[in-house]
């Protein structure tokens, strides 16, 4: 039966930092490193190994996923890299600090910006030094401005549609190691979750999230591999 | 223009314990995860940047790929995993020490298995306790039980006209991890060396190789990246 893990980042620097980060490629720290690794051996402890591996074009997703594999000793098996699986564009809030940002907006409307379904933050500007538009891995990609969480979801579930479910109905153990507002995304899909509600759910790092699916490829309940 | 650059994985615990290693899946040293590094390092210097990586199933080229991507900021490129690209099989000398192998054999005969260009050792058994054929990776995969290098060369050269030549024709950047025979086979190929002369041709680990392609896809001269 077809059988999808996914696993959001370790911790990066810029969760570190308490900085919104968005497209910027911040690396994982040592301490994310090891929850990644953590997450490879309780797979390999579960036996839950996966056969095929999608991951977004940022380094703290592709090196979770790496660290995560080698320690289960899948470090074969195919993997696709894809920038919609990236996590939600956070706009001009990218690389601010998230307390000075409440200083200066209010509480209240970072609030809004980050857990309102559909409010996308203010646009970045073109240029803007953490504007990823002239990034090579984005060539001939049209890169948001922002994203809500509305606006993630409407490019994750499509490239799940066409490009993760036949993986999966092929007979594939599908791991995906992205970020965790495309990961909500998923996980909104999967589990019917409302508009109100996915905002509010948190995708913990480091953490392997577990759906099976029937022959239908109806996804049962999800769970944490950790209590199963 | 294109352009081929071609990666031995560096130092593995094998290497350093001078046993034939064959496709038994053995890890890097700390010594060769530095030399991957420094490859990286080397092709960010020079402005050699992979934009496609190809590689084998075995850990210890995987990982030489990674950690020199990681390096020159190019760990999101598209990356194809192919057995074809393993080192030879070595048969049933896999896992055997060289100098005890010397003792037991005889110089000439070792000397004969390591490089002759069409006499493969003596076939590994089924069942032998470096037996591949029972891994997952190499399901549905007919896995030879001892290869020549010529033998090697005949796995080698199909999977680089049908997969690999297509993506440096459509301008890509290429990079190739790989082992000391699997890119023998593409420098004999590429740089035209006779039966007699590629055997005893040395691939250093971790040391880049560069071809250049002309419009018709012909390769100029190859050279070491740290050279140019």
């Amino acid at each position: 039966m077809p059988v999808l893990i996914l696993v959001r980042h370790g911790q990066s620097q810029w969760n570190l930092e308490n900085r919104f980060t968005g497209w910027w490629d911040v690396d994982v720290t040592e301490k994310g490193a090891e929850e990644a690794r953590a997450a490879g051996r309780l797979l390999l402890e579960k036996g839950v190994l996966p056969t095929m591996a999608f991951t977004s074009l940022q380094t703290r997703a592709i090196k979770t996923l790496h660290l995560a594999l080698e320690e289960c000793g899948r470090l074969w098996i195919p993997e696709v890299k894809d920038w919609h699986l990236n996590e939600r564009h956070y706009g001009g809030l990218t690389g601010l600090d998230k307390d000075e940002t409440r200083e200066k907006h209010g509480e209240e409307q970072v609030h809004i910006w980050r857990r309102s379904f559909d409010t996308p933050p203010p646009p970045m500007e073109r240029g803007d030094r953490y504007d990823p538009g002239a990034d090579p891995r984005y060539a001939g990609i049209d890169v948001p401005q922002t994203e809500s969480l509305k606006l993630t979801i409407e490019r994750v579930l499509p490239y799940w549609q066409s490009d993760i479910v036949p993986q999966l109905a092929g007979g594939e153990t599908v791991i995906i190691s992205a970020h965790g507002n495309s990961l909500r995304a998923l996980v909104k899909h999967l589990s019917n979750i409302s508009d109100e509600d996915i905002t509010g759910l948190e995708i913990p790092t480091g953490q392997p999230i577990v759906y099976e699916f029937d022959e239908a490829m109806q996804p049962g309940e999800r769970y944490y591999l950790k209590d199963s």
